[in-house]
């Protein structure tokens, strides 16, 4: 069976991680100039890997085997958040890169194909998931016509800035493929404090963006009496908190919910804000529950407008991303996997994290595999995983893919 | 007495307003390039009405009169906030510019003392009240080393930029004066309800500015169990309604309180805010109710600061302005020239705004006047005052200053 090179795997790791690095961290936004360094370097890295590699017209990086046989396909990705960490999803694209390379030096498995993406924009700087839900067809470009980023440049534009205009798509094509398979940092708590070092992801839950708009009336925050107000940010606020509120008395196990960005216009401490603007993100596994949140979302919108004085108005079509079970028989041989290499040490678990997989999953069999996220932090420069755990996961992940496409011979 | 020339004074109006108009609105900042095109322009103005006219050393228009004698300041301001009115400050400026004009064709007065004065940044782009307090001597230099506005230029910068750095600064002499005394839209419904077309200030309410800071902890929207989170947003919320509720149950008549802006970090829908920040600012005539006010706000961040997840800590220092009351002397001449041309119709009120007349009530006798303001509406690009109301007030506000410098001789 195929040996990773755990040196190997983490110099490559530590070499992206110099793309964009901040302090411990990693600032490499989708389609930014560092970003693009970094999937050059990564097209290199790839052919050098024996794959035929190539940026497609999205910013997807692609490297297909070239060997016979139905394939096995092995992605993440490699863009960050604003603020992010040096792992999270590079570290599942580096797997699919090691695991190409230790294929290669074993009699057994030289001939199996394996194909590797580094998906873009999974971190939604323009639009979330973006390169898989590409690759499954799940987009059309037309939807993308509005995606921009928080600076206001638009999609098509940084693919312009990035010579990416033009080129050719990478599209899935099923029949090519046994599976996909996808490494990523738990980046929660769950491992840690259960003390394992392996996550075998039973499915992955949904997650919903709702933006709520509140519409007052700007003025001077001196002469303008209480009563006469329209103060667009109270009324933010007082929703804001009701929003906890509700939330908290009806949330299952694993719900979450998160106010992740506010804006009051124009901003000034003199000015009663006359717009305000909030965003609420919200994900659980059950889909019922998610509705029900919706419809709480609703009624304090209209409990708001009851008031009268702001005009609230919330979006709730935004970024929606279904919760997706992960296919069984694969989740078999990565247990396999983990056990033979931390026997006792892994454990099943679902994914409160998005993940291209979740895209992927509605064309392919597909699983994922967590190593532990130290202190349960990521999308921070402190998120960090040991050396240990790194290529423990490696190893596991690369013995799953080599049985997976073994066992189908 | 003086005759003002409406047409004049609404033709240099107009003509100002095209700096920096945007819609009906206007937006020049202190020290923008457009600011200072503006005050150049003002200068040439100045000069042609026969004032010694400079741009000083911090941004300030002074035109000092050549004629001998006890001399009468009238001074406002004509930078705006980031979303301002055409009127605001630069009505009482133009109202002074329009006075010497006038005294120059009247036997009576032609040879009358008056100064006129656009004190910078009243706005508070980089430090409210900047160009008063600065003539007045109410701050050194060394004040200003950390004035900087929202966008980072710190003052100092600012200044070199717009060639001002090195120059001489005008500084008030109270020898050579009177009075000050200074004319404004009311930015407040009350003079409209009333039916009254001319305000004459009683007194200033104080203003008082808070900051306050949230550290929480950054992390991952979906992997973090919602009983694990520091989330630095949620406690601001929670904060911001508390005051809302605490400031409401022990208001005054004319208190006032506006959270103008809110700040998380890093402000993304996805990552839970780390770091949170807002600023709060509340006025009242009464400055033992300010005080209380403000031991109401630190009895906030101790409460939310005991829950012990988010360190909650203010900032209480920063612009101050004391309430003022304005010189009896001097309202009385206002009144007068009121009762004189609009019989009944005008009335003594107190100024909810801050305004340069309460750093001028420090070092000389002052006086305010204030004309209507549609729909009680300012700081916003719908301020709009009739023209018919704003030739009124200036021969109201020429006369005064007229009987007030007479009665001298």
């Amino acid at each position: 069976m195929p040996v990773i090179d755990g040196d190997r795997l983490v110099r490559d790791l530590e070499m992206l991680r110099t793309f964009g690095q901040c302090g411990n961290g990693v600032v490499r936004q989708s389609l930014s100039e560092v970003d693009m360094e970094s999937r050059r370097w990564l097209v290199e890295r790839m052919t050098n890997a024996g794959l035929d590699a190539r940026i497609d017209g999205i910013g997807t990086v692609f490297g297909r085997s070239r060997n016979p046989g139905k394939a096995l396909l092995v992605g993440s990705h490699t863009d960050t958040q604003p603020t992010g960490g040096w792992l999270d999803g590079t570290l599942g694209v580096m797997y699919g890169l090691e695991t190409v390379r230790a294929f290669a030096e074993s009699r057994e498995t030289r001939d199996l194909a394996v194909d590797v993406a580094s998906w873009i924009d999974e971190e939604g700087t323009f639009f979330g998931l973006l390169g898989s839900k590409m690759f499954c067809g799940l987009v059309g470009e037309g939807d993308l016509d509005g995606a921009s980023s928080a600076d206001g440049t638009t999609l098509h534009a940084a693919l312009r800035d990035a010579g990416l205009e033009g080129r050719p798509l990478e599209r899935c094509v099923p029949d090519r493929y046994r599976a996909y398979m996808e490494a990523h940092i738990e980046q929660g708590p769950w491992l840690e404090e259960e003390k394992r070092r392996i996550g075998v992801v039973t499915g992955i839950v949904g997650i919903r963006d709702v933006s709520v708009r509140f519409e007052g009336q700007q003025n001077h925050a001196g002469t303008t009496p209480m009563a006469r107000r329209r103060d667009a940010g109270a009324a933010l606020v007082t929703f804001a908190t009701r929003v906890h509120e509700v939330f908290a008395a009806h949330a299952g196990p694993r719900s979450v919910w998160t106010i992740g960005n506010i804006r009051l216009e124009p901003g000034a401490a003199s000015i009663i804000p006359g717009r305000a603007w909030l965003n609420l993100q919200y994900r659980d596994a059950d889909e019922a529950r998610m509705d029900r949140f919706e419809d709480h979302v609703r009624d304090l919108v209209r409990e708001s407008n009851a008031r009268g004085l702001v005009a609230v108005s919330m979006d709730a079509t935004k970024d929606r991303t279904a919760a997706a079970l992960m296919d069984a028989d694969l989740q078999r041989h990565l247990e396999a996997a983990a056990e033979c290499h931390a026997p006792g040490a892994w454990m099943s678990m679902p994914s409160a994290a998005v993940h291209d997989a979740q895209n992927l999953a509605q064309v392919l069999p597909s699983a994922m595999l967590f190593v532990p996220s130290k202190g349960g932090i990521s999308h921070a420069f402190e998120e960090d995983t040991s050396a240990e755990d790194i290529v423990l996961g490696c190893q596991v992940f690369a013995d799953a893919v080599a049985s997976v496409l073994l066992e189908g011979r």
